[in-house]
């Protein structure tokens, strides 16, 4: 495959919405570990990210719908820059209920699933460059299901631990804390979307 | 683009779809203002709605079984008949639920979300005659995405307001009003569907 | 339509994956009548299956990827297979859950749900054999749609039941009940998922 300039500009567009995940995992992080007096800062560097993912997703559509000719489907480019959107908006909701509702600790188990986060967003931002030889990218979407599967394992034992943790904890609070990390088993099921959607560029172009 | 009478018919089809979805809204915003005892009779009336949109629905699904050449790809007409009956099983859910659950009063925030619903539900009874311009309708699923967003700060700020409440408020009330306010946060997601699909086809006819 | 023995193939594999749904079903049967100390063992069985069901989708990508020629658009195949792996990952979050929660009864109304979703699984195993003749199966998706309703109902009651109960009943009880609950009802919505993809087959066969 021959790239024109136009075919260069999706990927580097791709790549950049991609990169913004990196940077979101990065911030989720970083607000777990922090003391709750400094999670709004950084759920507001996050709310920018979010803005900065907009700003990009929009950037894509509009060069949709002005080329004649793609690297591969509209559709199928369009519907890739819409799921990494969804990932972006998991993390973003994760860090916005987590201030809004005043969580006060993170149960053991939230760190895991930021680290899984991370992988996938470092994964997802290598794959877009790579993604013009997507027929080789098949290691790519089985990593991100693997991730999938270890953060939902993480996951349902979080929640275990939660319910029926020792003390008992006050349901409220138990409520309220599953909504955040149910965010982040979202973020991780988006990535899954994002991984189905190269899959199905890659089934078309074998 | 001529329009034959065959053509005619999905988009008169997709606009009575549509306006159920005004009915539904309205219908939403009248179930919230009433006392609790009124609100058997007009879940009712949701539920006739819902089952005139399944109807509108069906039709749709025939027209598009028993057409040679459609206006638009067949798959993308029948996606657009599916989200708009997503948003009315939304609508009927929240309003049966609340009848189920006996909630005996809506927390601040839902006569806002009301009033996105039905000014998304107005879109987008007005974009579906328009929908023969489909490359025009930018500015359709850019109001609707706008809605959304706002949509999702209004129940994000809700659920804030449901948990952290003065008074504490019971658990099990909190959870059952939560399940209310989740479906019309859905509704408002699935009108974004529906956007995103009307998006999709101008991307194509593009 | 003369089918190769590579279209056999893919009807078989198909065949294969829905009876997995159909074992599935079975064990979320069991797994309700048992003591709740034989529910690990039921849950194992499920996880098994689980396993049988992701290799079953492998191997159908896989064949996706080999095939010059498929009988049917490539990315449906794709989405059918893909829709059916999540109906069983629903039932076994479900089995999961059940067993982490340590739930010590579940509420009247979920063998009902059981039934539903074991009538439902049976329908899709009858129907990927037949779907050769795809545009005859709109007795299919058509029960499948009425089972997705009954289901619905049913567990809208079970849900007023749960939180309106006698008695009260402790709110982690009930939010650790829902949450299978919910799985159960997610499950009778991924069966309807897998009808709409068969729809959408049928409708470009047309």
């Amino acid at each position: 495959m021959r790239l024109t300039p136009r075919d260069t500009r999706f990927f580097d567009l791709l790549t950049t919405a991609a990169g913004n995940l990196v940077t979101g995992a990065g911030l989720l992080t970083e607000l777990i570990s922090v003391p709750p007096a400094e999670r709004e800062r950084i759920a507001q560097l996050m709310h920018d990210t979010e803005h900065l993912g907009d700003d990009a997703t929009q950037e894509i559509m509009l060069q949709l719908n002005t080329s004649f000719i793609t690297p591969f489907d509209r559709q199928d480019i369009q519907l890739l820059a819409s799921r990494l959107d969804d990932v972006l908006d998991d993390m973003d909701e994760a860090a916005d209920l987590s201030v809004l509702y005043k969580i006060d600790r993170f149960p053991p188990g939230v760190e895991k699933m930021a680290e899984l986060l991370t992988r996938a967003a470092e994964l997802t931002a290598e794959a877009m460059p790579g993604l013009r030889k997507v027929t080789e990218l098949a290691p790519f979407w089985q990593e991100i299901n693997a991730i999938e599967d270890e953060a939902d394992g993480v996951y349902r034992r979080l929640l275990a631990h939660l319910f029926n943790g020792d003390g008992g904890g006050d349901p409220l609070t138990i409520m309220k804390t599953k909504e955040v990390v149910d965010r982040l088993e979202s973020a991780a099921d988006s990535f899954e979307h994002v991984a189905d959607v190269v899959q199905t560029i890659a089934v078309k172009e074998s």
